[in-house]
């Protein structure tokens, strides 16, 4: 047997594959680990270029809304949800549906306000968390601040006006994270999500 | 019925969830969209702060080879894989396990050398230029050239040396992305994976 045909045999001898999974939450959670490092990464990046915590986190929240122009796009294709009849639904649809595509968990929705349009998002477990260490120098630093911008993008694009704060964020040696939710009104201008839509680099 | 009591009620009506999904690739190309957006906003970032985009390529090189050097714990957990006995199992494994779990896609391994430790990944669709448009100014833009840092840190940890070059990328107009990828030899330390690394954030 040559060199050559002997190589072609062991590779031929293991046919390799992703491991199969089940069709749980597990499954979603694999992508994960490369979109919190590199997380992890923009945040250093940002954490060099500003000087103060308090830009880091108003540059977060705009690129997270940014993101969320687009990414809502994605969400409705997948999901195949198509409208919320009420504060409650947004809010459960949201945690399940959402935060479980994207992030592999699911915050718990509690602390609604008498009108029933205020509540709070729990994270027992925030999975930006993983490997991040954030140096005292940083203590203002919202660090998952992104995700509040991505909402409030992503609920703009189907005419819902949000106000989004992170109240807690356990980098900051917080138990939970607490992502206060004001959901105030439907925007009167109908705004289109362009199927073809592009995110210009650069400009 | 009390209006409190009529919303729980209509809260009640639906149990959203993510709706059930096949354990073949879709599922894990399921959280990738976000991951995508986020790479986009870390390049454009860098397109701000750089003023040659030969050092945004050099960035990126340097922030995947950093990344790969922790992603590579995730993988090796989550593969169940221990060695690859030569190059072509090497290349397999990056092309269909690991590709596929973070990616969603799975790179044509092609174009070996002689020697057998120098090979092409080709890939048809590359994932990364999902929203990107890339001004005519940028020409020079190595967009995805993350994935060789990351693929350089990776392989660093199991003790495998390489030199990885983007040669194609479909994001400047190239029809498919080509990576040159050449396994040299295996490091004579051994680089030990600390199972509690953290990522220091702005440091």
């Amino acid at each position: 047997m040559s060199r050559q045909s002997r190589r072609r045999s062991e590779k031929q001898q293991i046919d390799w594959h992703l491991p199969s999974t089940s069709s749980t939450g597990s499954a979603y959670h694999m992508g994960t680990e490369l979109f919190i490092l590199t997380y992890g990464t923009l945040v250093a990046q940002l954490c060099e270029d500003c000087e103060k915590d308090e830009d880091i986190n108003k540059v977060l929240d705009k690129m997270g809304h940014n993101i969320g122009t687009r990414l809502v796009e994605d969400f409705l294709a997948r999901s195949n949800i198509t409208q919320c009849r009420n504060s409650y639904e947004t809010a459960e649809v949201i945690a399940k549906v959402a935060f479980k595509m994207y992030l592999g968990v699911t915050p718990r929705v509690t602390f609604w306000n008498q009108a029933g349009d205020d509540c709070s998002l729990f994270l027992e477990k925030n999975p930006l968390r993983g490997y991040v260490e954030i140096p005292e120098k940083h203590s203002n630093l919202l660090y998952s601040n992104m995700i509040c911008g991505i909402l409030r993008g992503a609920l703009k694009m189907v005419r819902l006006q949000v106000d989004i704060q992170l109240l807690h964020d356990s980098v900051n040696d917080d138990k939970v994270t607490e992502i206060r939710m004001k959901l105030m009104r439907r925007h009167k201008a109908v705004r289109t999500v362009e199927k073809e839509q592009k995110h210009p680099v650069g400009t």
